[in-house]
This record gives structure tokens, sequence and C-alpha cells, in this order.
């Protein structure tokens, strides 16, 4: 087990050691935020036939001299109906938007630039050939490149699919992860809060978490400070799920207990600490194929953490590439004083100004476990290790949550 | 029923005709997505209790020299555990992060800073009344404002509530959502695509971006070209749902069924055709306390009509105080020629390079249904009224998906 490494490091490990789940076969409809598993092409043309932009009237254009030409109405048809008369020079066929061009026709003159005369249409503006008329194809070709392997997919996603008759779509397994509470000092809320105890926001924020970014919890539980029993349920639950979440036990005092409940295990430790500030305390587990990701019990750390490392290991378990953290620059709008040896983050509100991108800190006190500072907060600063504070107007890395 | 108005307009009549949802109250952690129909306080002090930040020892602090102090350790006291030792002038407690501040006792001094001698430490650190002391109520007081009354709730948000031990929150009532596609033209996927047909798309996309923005579709209904069976439906649905989105129907041709529809119900149209491009064709009817918006049956149409009508209606139903679009500015990556006398919605990639915000079209070829511009698109660029083009590098709003 390797331990005090960088978060670079951290996530290293985790990459080499988080595999893509199994893939398996889902109804398109049940496919929103799944990640395919091959490239997608188009099964059929769209449009899959010529047909009318407008509603007015199919015709033979010829590109000359259109107005005053009389051409007889032989015929109409509806968007979903099929018209088997054929327009000649002579005739046209009334047609409605989405309808298929009548055989012969090349050209749709809008109902608004016509006068009707009983059977007849006398046209009133020149148009050119293919005028008013979606193209076979012209929006996707058939066969052309819908969605790349490892794409996340999003509702316009899932209906360019539909758009192409893809009912059933190859796709990751969606991760299963179960989550552990820890701690004598824990309780529930809707409990009576006793002296020396605290309520359990770590469950709440990290289950709401996990249903913002569309993951299923399979097991929750918490278990007081014993490590044998912390064990026993982390070995039972790594032959279920795929990645467990606990909070607590990872500090270094005489009752930090993970590490002992992992050695009680079959799995090994990948790593413990991480140079990171809050949530240095961390500890990666392997049991299984199953990994255990112990975050700290103050929830500042547990929820920093869970950005850096929880979440990218979902997104891998879900069929990404590969576990990454996704930065973007934005201007501070506020100094930083306090030096640090350690690569700091803090909690902070962005947003764009004009075309700017603006982050200020939304933590007003300085503290460990200060849980106010994800009031209104959108994003995590992350401030580089070693440095000498930052000043207003600098550009700092942000992680968007 | 007004016609042919302008965006903004149709914003101020769903805002005069939509309203918040009434209240109820649910557990806690079903509070996510939903909105809060009152001003939430903290309950409690947080932390409840004056607290140890870390491992180490507490004792009587007298801002004097420390150094080679000796104190008799006379108990121990863990996180989640009460001691009822007294601190003297003399004497230590053994305390771990997270446990209760012995009576007597003001800061807390590391362990790595004692030395351990027996039933004594010898102190090898000078520190401060109050440090590694985490005070009552430093994170947040009891009392204090924990979130604003109409805020959508976050994981954060969830979690703070948690930490103050509130267990039910009155929140607005979740929109009931009817979905009804229209059109004898459209067949459902997994069916054989006939002459003439086109599969519906607009039924995937939209429930999907149902899904992402958090809400449930209680009805889903696919009618084709007959008022009196759409507008029956959509009478009854009215009963049942706050909200009811129709596809298709809303041009001008013979076949453009939905204002024939809604006439033979009990409801009333409100308004009928804005002057946007696409998805100018959309109306807006109201039945019983129901919302009805029909969409065009034009994918792209349809999909833009969603975020400008369709997500601000479902959010002022959940409890947002009133109807609005959220624009951003972005700095245009190419030309776009095209002049045009009405507002136009074009989709685009939004990215932040550096610290700038950044846009650049997905549509690459042009016509009204074009499907293929949603692929890789994450905003909708909106170009104003009586615009003559924009040149790359120009400042557009955009509406981020």
């Amino acid at each position: 087990m390797r331990s005090f490494i960088s978060l670079n490091e951290a996530l290293e490990i985790l990459n080499e050691n988080v595999d893509n789940l199994d893939i398996e076969e889902v109804d398109l409809i049940n496919g929103l935020n799944r990640v395919v598993s091959e490239n997608i092409y188009a099964q059929i043309n769209n449009p899959p036939f010529n047909k009318s932009a407008m509603d007015g009237y199919a015709f033979i254009c010829n590109n000359g001299e259109l107005i005053n030409k009389r051409l007889k109405i032989i015929d109409k048809v509806y968007a979903g109906g099929v018209c088997n008369n054929i327009v000649s020079e002579e005739t046209a066929i009334k047609i409605m938007t989405g309808a298929p061009i009548p055989k012969g026709a090349n050209a749709v003159i809008k109902q608004e630039d016509v006068v009707i005369e009983e059977d007849y249409i006398i046209l009133r503006k020149n148009i050119n050939e293919n005028e008013n008329i979606c193209i076979k194809g012209e929006d996707i070709l058939q066969g052309s490149l819908l969605l790349k392997s490892n794409k996340k997919l999003n509702y316009a996603d899932i209906g360019i699919l539909a758009s192409s008759g893809i009912n059933k779509i190859k796709v990751y397994k969606k991760p299963k992860v179960a989550f552990i509470s820890t701690g004598d000092e824990v309780i529930d809320i809707g409990f009576e809060l006793k002296e020396g105890k605290i309520y359990n926001s770590n469950k709440y924020s990290i289950l709401s978490r996990l249903g913002e970014l569309g993951y299923d919890v399979k097991y929750i539980s918490h278990i007081n400070d014993d490590s044998k029993e912390i064990g026993n349920c982390i070995e039972q639950l790594s032959k279920k799920v795929d990645l467990i979440i606990t909070t607590g036990g990872v500090s270094v005092g005489e009752k930090d207990l993970l590490k002992e409940a992992i050695d009680i295990t079959s799995g090994e430790k990948l790593f413990w600490k991480i140079n990171i500030k809050p949530g240095s305390a961390v500890l990666c587990s392997k049991i299984n194929k199953s990994i255990i990701l112990s975050l700290s019990g103050n929830p500042t750390a547990a929820l920093t953490t869970f950005e850096l490392l929880v979440k990218p290991t979902l997104e891998k378990l879900s069929g990404y590439k590969e576990i990454k953290i996704n930065r973007e620059k934005a201007i501070l709008l506020q100094d930083i004083k306090k030096k640090s040896p350690q690569r700091r983050f803090i909690r902070g509100y962005v947003e764009i100004d004009n075309y700017r991108q603006y982050v200020h800190i939304t933590q007003t006190k300085s503290g460990n476990g200060i849980l106010s500072s994800a009031i209104n907060s959108n994003c995590i600063i992350e401030i580089e290790v070693n440095n000498d504070g930052k000043s207003k107007g600098d550009l700092v890395d942000i992680i968007k949550l």
C-alpha cells in the first residue's frame, strides 16, 4: 500500500484498478445517462424520403418563368400518407408539410404563393428545383456515425437514436453502489441529539449527490466504531456491489478503524492518505473486484474527496475511458491570504459575467468541518501545492460540481 | 387568444397563468431537486458542542509558557462519548477528534506535540486558548438562515439540513406531466418504417429531457391526426396533470389539428405562434388548472420551444418565483451570415477556454428539421430580432442546456 501520495498518484492507482463494467443491452427509453459501449451508426436516412417542408403544391419545376403558370390539381397527400398519382408538366398535387414528394415532382410551391381557381392553381412566384423539399438523407445519411463509443447519452442523443429507429443499445452496466457511515458519535436525523453526538449529514449529502449524478445506491448502512463489524460488512458487500463508499474512521486516533476493518477482509489496501486539504485522510482498498473508498467523517473533507475520487471512479465503472478530473479556469474575486504546502480545495461559486468566468469563495469561516461553505457553492477552487496564497484577479483552477 | 407575439410576451402570459403548485411535507431523503416553500433556519448549533479538532489532550491553557509543563492524564474521551471528569490546572484528558471538550479544559494539544511519561504528558509546544477546539455554533449558529424559500435543493443543501437534524421539509408538489405525440406520419421505434413514415424521435428526446431535469411523466400517448380524439384526451388529462406537452399538428395546413382539438375542450387558448425561428408554431392553452403546451412536430423546433417555454413553466409549477429564461454571454467562434427579421435560435457548443466563454455552432446544415445539429450541442445561441447576421468574435446570448 502506498501512503501520503499526491492526488495524481491516487488517480493513477484508481485508473489501474478500476475497469469498465460489463456490457448489457437496454431499451433506448432507458438509455439516459448510460454510456454506450460501441460506435453507433445511422440505420436509415433522415429524412427517410424526400418530403415537403411546407404546405403547398408539388409540381415539376423547370427553372424557367413560372409566374401565371396554370396547373391542374389532381390529388392531395398528407404527412404519413402516400400518393400514387404522378405529377406531369400540366398538373400539381396538393401536399402538406412532412408528406412524401409525389413521383415526378421536383419542387413545392407554398400555398400562399398560388391562386386557386376551381381545380387549378396559378403560380405567383418563381422558385427553383428542390425548393421546399427536404431531400432524403440531407440531415443524416444512412451509415454515418451518430455517437462515438464511451459517450454518456443525453436527451439529444436519445432523440437522434430514436430518429434512426434504434430501439436497443449496448451500454456499460450501471455501477452498484453501497454506502456505509461509521462512528459512535453519529446519529440519524429523526432521533434526539444526545450530548456528544452529531447528526449524520454525510449520509444525506452523499446519497443525494449520487442521485444527482444518476447512480442508484443498493445498500445503505450505519455501523458504530467496531472494526470487525465494519470489515465483515465490507467483505459481504464486496461480493454484491462495484463500489463501497464509507465515511469516518480514517484519521489517526485510537478509534480510526477502517484500516483495521480492511485488514480482516480478503482485500488489499491500495493507498492511504493523499497530500490535499481537506480530505487527506482517505483510504482506498480493493476486495474481490469491488473498490472501497473510505472517506473522512468530516463533511467538508468527505464531499471534497467524493468529487476528486468517487465521482471519477463511478464514471470509469460506468464506461468512461479513464479516471479524470475536469478542470476549468476562472478569475478569482478575492484574495486567499493563507499560504499552504498542500494542494488545497476551497468551496466557491462560479459565474459568467459578460463572457468571463469568475469565482468567489463561499467559505467565510476557516476550519476543517465547515459545512456552511457548501451553502450556495457550485464549484471547488483548487490551489496548487506550495503556494503563497492567491490574489484577487489571479487565474485559478476550478472543478465544477 | 393572442397570436404572433414575441417570446417575452409569451413568457409574460405563462407567468400570469402558471402558479406554484400546492405545498406538501416530504422526508429530507426525498428532497433532492424539490423547491422549498419557506425559509429554513438552523434548529441547532453546528457543531452542537465544543469539540476537539484533533487527536490529543484537553487541558487548561493560560497562554503562558507551556513547554515542559507536566500534566496527569486522568481520563480519555472518544467521539460520541461523554467525559464526566473535570480538568484541573494539573491534569489533562486524552481526547479524540470529534469528542466533546471535557469540563474545565479550554484547549487541545495535538498528540504529536507532547511526550508521554507513564500517566503524564509533557507539553512540547506553546498553544493558545481555544486552539484545536471547534466552538459550538462556529460553523452554523442556531436560528441562522440555512436556505431561502423557493430554492431548489441540491445535495449540499440536503446535507446542511441533515446536519441541523431537519428530517421533514415543506416543498412545492412536483408537477404531474403528460406527453402526447400526434401525427399519422409518426411511428414508434421497434416498428417497421413504412413509406412516408418517420420515427417518433420527439417522444424519446422530450421524455429524456424531462428525466434529466428531474420530472416524472405520468401519461405517455400517441394519437393519430384526429382532432376529436386529441381534444378528448387533453380534456381528460387536464383533470389529472398540471402540464400537458403535445408535439405535432400546430402548423397551418389542413391537418393542423391542435387548435381544433382545444376548441372542443372546456379550455381556452392563451397564445398561438411566437416570432421565433425555429419553433414559431406553438399553441398554449389552459384547461381547468392545467397548462397545455403544443409544440411543433419538427424535432428541432420542438426541442427549442421545450427549453424556452416548457422548462420555465415546469420550474414555476415546481416552486420557482417566476417564469424566466437564464441567458449568458459567449464569444462566437464563427460567422453567422444569414440575416433574419426573426429572433433565431441555433444549436451550439459552449466551452471555457482559459477563463473566456466561447461558443461554436453545431448546426452545419441549414433547414428546419435538422436533428443532427443536436449532436454534441450543449446550448442554444440566441440571435436577436432584425439582425444583420453575426461575425466571429461577436458576443452572443446563449441558453445552456
